[in-house]
């Protein structure tokens, strides 16, 4: 099929944040040109001439996830995470997210740019879908602030803070602060990980001095109380500034507070959360013989009462965006470096094949409705980020990212069918309804029914625009 | 022009709650059928034929208008109010607004039944544009409770209980729970006017025996502590009832924050507030020469401090509608039966006309977003009220009410140049930018540059489907 | 002994809301006339002439307690509550009540002096211990409330009004609204039974409807939200009236939550609990063979869980006083009125006996330090109540009512040893420690090591002054 | 006069937290023993012998004050506080406070051990009235939490941390966490200046580099925002800890919400004011001619509405104490320092002559209560700082610190006229009603009349017990 045919995705029904609707959608090269209801004579007329035609009857056409919280080859610990973009952005397509927006990192003492170039070449000519790119700053100094503006010309326009990991990416509430008045001066937005790490790292210290080591510590010392005080913190360090915050993998309740009562105020403040906050909990941490360790990451796992908290949440749109924080590490080599000192296991999970599949089990669960399932897995990402109106909708004009979602076939999720480059599922043995079928990124067929049809460097990057919802 | 023709809206901007896309809209007889970017090889097709092309360049377009709470020749206070249906609906179709839902009323003794047949007798064969019922429940008994029942089959699917008003349209709490609990086991919503006409009818007869009879102190004896008070009492029913709850006219700060709060606990709570609160206050009751009685309505205008928590809680959504309550009496000799005892003037202003030019002024003036106007104009009350997919929504499949809106050119609001049948301007002299230049309604123009085209009796009632709000 | 005698109660532990101080206690008469350190020369020089010595060492000295909240003789669900004033203040003195204040009742059709004039009858001359008497308001009109000023001219200050059960003590909002502006006016207080008794009322209907009859049920629609919500708006209520509100038998932690917000914002508003829901729960509604009736009584037992919200709520103050609400009726023949009907049965507990034991149990397992029991019990009621200076307090010049505690020795609480006239105890079987070993009642020593050494008449009415709390 | 002689304090209003009563009070060498009824048979009976008789007539008896916050010979931005203990404690004196409680310093490098004896040195043998130490905690090492233990037994059983002044007496969140447990371990109370220095340093250095350098930028730049975050963070890390929590000198109401929410979710945490928030604003520091220096102080000075929500908070115990936190710097040569550059003017106030009198006022004012005036001022600091029972309270058994106050007699507080050794009084020309007419130290007299009748070292050093108030 070349990119610049034409493609009719027919008989599905077309799901966006405020409609369904039983609709015929027509790619035309990488972009969707028009949208017009099934059996209509306008519909009719697309498959006059040469057009590929899609059937979707008894589907649901949908578009493409976002997953705007990835670290593929993300060096952390000692080791980098197992999944390169080329393996991470397959997987993603398999999962049917078309776009990932990714973290270059800067390091102490190096520049903004040259972490983000580092991220470019790792990127580049690999990636199955599209990609962007999110800035870590680690070293706020006049240089650091500086670039912030010319990396939001390139295309970069939401820049993460660490209030943990001291030593490591930790920003102190000075940095953070001047971080965020440069970023406001160009509509940038500031993405907050937020957890007290100067205090966590006392608790940490006395666990293991207590000999307290195993991985179901790791979700004891990071108190629930050390997110949600972070958090607010975030928030008025965001109101000194004039600027807009992203709080990323939101995972307590109290937490989720803040942000119902930040966004209350109409503050420009919005929340995050991932799939491992909504499925999993600290008991996951608790599983024996270092089990624990593959469902090590930060925020941690919160006790199961949590995850009614971060449902209502998703409703009331207090969490606007559920992301994966994909940052897998093998178990075998990689999360057994922490044996014996859980602070020493590598943070993360695998998870950007599993979003969409598992947010719409969340659907059949009740938790949430389909159009809410599309808002925060593409719609709001896309928006939130300054994709939108290239990405995140089945709209005239937007690119032909497009997800041909079978609503009714169950599979069991496991690392022996996953197509992560990781060792373990931490979702394993888990049934969900639902699959993608067929996956268009930029109106080529990826996935086409368990089959995967793309290939490397067909995903490119994308330059962002600023965030789309700031009032 | 025919209703089975086709029609191409060319070249505008197509606004909807989440999209602003550059493209044309295609409608066939009664419907929009396509959607196409502008300029693609699918728009440029459909003029082919004979269709009749309206230039929407440097124009939105935008859903028609949706008016979720009207009052045409509504028996009040001993005199009705001065729109007819025919009057009305054409002042709206003028005012970019393609379907009203007004208020069918049960007398107290009466069934539900003879009131909805009343009302259909006045609407049927004279609207200018579509309509729909809400119908009013005075008289709780079990007759009533299971009269709901079948109401909900036609179509009218939701209920409007008064905590104020006693002795007329007043119900007291058991009642209200009562009804409450039937309307949630069909999925009607309970439409409520909260405030605690008990406590005001003491304050009223106080003011009045202290010779306090001025127009201004009807706005001081409705004190927004009993609004906020009735809001709360309302939430607290309907969470006792397990039925959603939609407060209409909401005018106090107080009464916002209990449905914030409501909200942030995920209820199905939901509120509606009116032009007439976020640009007029106490001030214009207090004009001199009774010329405050204009401005009497219930709730009351409030200190124009209170407008900003109303354009606030419309951002942050714990405000989702603006409908008018419109409910216009002429000044003179329906207002003036108030001169010297305020309580005899009969509430209600005009405003069916004014309401979407009002809102965009709000867009101009940056209290809210253009996605924001549409929203909460028309896509929401539509699916508030379950006229979506039909109304609300620029889509395939949708009814083609559509507006053709000129953002750029100024008007002055005034009685010497409005439709409504009513001898003021509740806005007089107020200069705004942007007006409806075009509209459709199902397909047909009904208002092209200044004129009106279409007739009496286009308009038609349109059976509702249950919120589709509800989690 | 004689009234006009001195007697010096030595060598104990003063107690205070403030202090705890060794020190002897001079009582003149029916006076305290003097406090001094034990064994200082003043304290010794004492009982050099014909002083009588308590000897209270080991011993806690506190004021007598104050139950602000009994009713004795009174009239309820066509019977009457089964202690006398004779009977009822003689249990009292037996549990180191010293004070109560007992509620008058106004008929609906009656005026509040009639009312006032039984009770007095009922009370004059039996009583063991000093007593006063709040109103209760059952019927506000013009006569009624000017009634309420010629009340506070004799000493009682206060004025209960009913937002539960409709046709017997109900007021509207309207009517409630006008006693409280009234009671401003004066400095009196608004006390309320805070239920929506009408929406519980329907709910009572509908859980008998559906063959729901069991005592248990009385608690299960009796919701904990329409107490709130009661709550809540007898608070906007006082609000608007600008008056002091006092809200009796506080139960469900929500409720609670509506009166801290309310003092958070430095209103006058004041909470009551009672022992039965800081000690018992829903769990004994459900006791079988319609054992649950013994425990029936408005606002209801609640689950378990909403204990801790009231013993937090005592320390913070947002709960400022502990009464019984003692209202006894005998198992037999009284309670059973309900067989088989769970809203016929009498409303009311036997408490007056155990209050102060219980309260003192509840310092010992932690709950609350002495202090407070002496605040919660003692202080706050006289002070709450215009009882202070002369009530409620070990001071100069305060009445000599005085509780000599041991603190020590375990007992058993038991319908076989108490004292109160009904046929069961509500807490039988419960082991606390700690009883009064010696009660004075104005310098008479009516209670001596288990020995009953009253009288009849020796109690007297007490007129009370206005609130001392107001702000 | 002896210390072991007899003194009768006669016909005043002895004033306590709960009580105002007509007493003599008797006094045995330093202490009180007695409290007896005016004219009752004992109170008469103390006059026998060679009691010397003060004639409390028309005037309250009131415990001497207690200022829980004061700095006397404090280094502070390269010069030292202008009071030494004997002229500081001497004003304390004269304006009716008999005890305060200082701050003892470790500087960073030094142990809690030589700060505590440098202080001792200062204080020993000079001081008018009794005085007490907290220690500030500048550096957290292990060494630094074992000595904390050796101190509670000495006495000092608070210790002070700074949430501001970075890389002075800032302590980070790790160093704050480690040192509350190790208070909480032995029942000691930490006391925080909470305002994010860390923050507020990046906003000062942006006011100069902008060429802002007045006086008044102190109180722009040491936002509002940042003394509640920090409040909040505190109360988030004492829950952690496990430990109390004393904020000491709130000005904003936004900090004051925090400790409203979390006293009444009923947490150990307690506020503490000071007059100079309750009575100046920024409107001071705005004076010119770099007037505005005289006010500078940390946390600033707030816009005059801010008084409101303390005086509330005063009124609801969310704020429990008032204190000075006097530190007096003379205008010239010392507040001069600051010319040119805000940052540079030594903060803080003198006062301690000053506040009983203030308090005072807002009695006459109508702000407080009396009573509520000694608790705020005398009775709480002593329960808080554990001082009680022999400070802070007229009690048998209690040190004779009395004052004897003339509630009646105007005067103005001027600089021509106060005690304190600083060259400007911050309240200059203002007018009060009330003060210290006699005042009495550990039953000695020493300030009588408007002349000074003490001597130093007649006060000395007191050993604390543990905070009182712990739940």
């Amino acid at each position: 099929m070349s990119d610049t045919g034409r493609t009719v995705i027919r008989g599905g029904l077309v799901i966006s944040p405020t409609e369904e609707i039983r609709a015929d959608v027509l790619v035309e090269g990488e972009r969707i040109t028009a949208v017009a209801a099934t059996g209509s004579t306008a519909a009719e007329s697309w498959t006059s001439g040469d057009a590929r035609v899609i059937d979707a009857t008894g589907h649901y056409v949908i578009p493409g996830g976002i997953d705007a919280h990835t670290h593929m080859e993300f060096p952390f610990g000692g080791t980098q995470s197992s999944d390169t973009f080329e393996t991470g952005t397959r997987a993603a397509a398999w999962g049917g997210t078309t776009t990932i927006i990714d973290f270059a990192v800067q390091s102490v003492g190096s520049s903004l740019r040259e972490g983000l170039d580092t991220w470019h070449a790792k990127a580049d000519g690999v990636c199955a879908v599209d990609y962007a790119f999110h800035t870590i700053v680690s070293d706020v100094t006049d240089d650091t602030l500086k670039e912030m503006d010319a990396l939001v010309g390139e295309g970069v326009t939401s820049f993460k803070m660490f209030m943990a990991y001291p030593g490591v990416f930790y920003s102190d509430d000075g940095k953070i602060l001047r971080a965020m008045q440069r970023a406001a001066d160009t509509g940038a937005l500031t993405m907050m990980h937020a957890e007290n790490g100067i205090a966590i790292d006392v608790l940490v210290e006395q666990a293991l001095a207590a000999g307290k080591t195993d991985p179901r510590y790791h979700g004891e010392v990071r108190r629930a109380l050390l997110e949600s005080e972070a958090t607010h913190r975030a928030i008025q360090l965001a109101r000194v500034a004039g600027a807009p915050l992203y709080v990323v993998h939101v995972s307590a309740s109290e937490a989720v507070a803040e942000l119902a009562q930040a966004r209350d105020m109409g503050l420009n403040v919005f929340g995050e959360t991932c799939p491992q906050y909504l499925f999993l909990s600290v008991d996951n941490l608790a599983e024996p013989d270092f089990g624990g360790a593959k469902y090590v990451c930060s925020t941690p796992l919160r006790p199961v009462e949590h995850q009614a908290a971060l449902w209502r949440a998703l409703r009331t749109d207090d969490l606007s965006v559920v992301s994966t924080d994909h940052c897998p590490f093998c178990f075998s080599g990689q999360k057994e470096l922490g044996r014996g000192n859980f602070a020493k296991i590598p943070n993360g999970l695998p998870g950007v094949e599993n979003r969409m599949d598992l947010l719409h089990q969340a659907v059949v669960d009740g938790h949430i409705s389909r159009r809410r399932w599309i808002e925060i897995a593409c719609a709001t990402p896309a928006r939130m980020f300054g994709l939108h109106p290239r990405k995140g909708t089945i709209a005239p004009g937007a690119d032909a990212d497009i997800v041909v979602y079978d609503p009714q076939t169950p599979h069991t999720i496991s690392a022996a069918t996953h197509h992560m480059n990781v060792d373990y599922s931490a979702y394993e043995g888990r049934r969900v309804t639902g699959r993608p079928r067929t996956v268009l990124s930029r109106g080529r067929v990826v996935i086409d029914d368990d089959a995967y049809v793309g290939s490397p460097g067909h995903g490119r990057y994308i330059a962002r625009s600023t965030c789309d919802y700031l009032i």
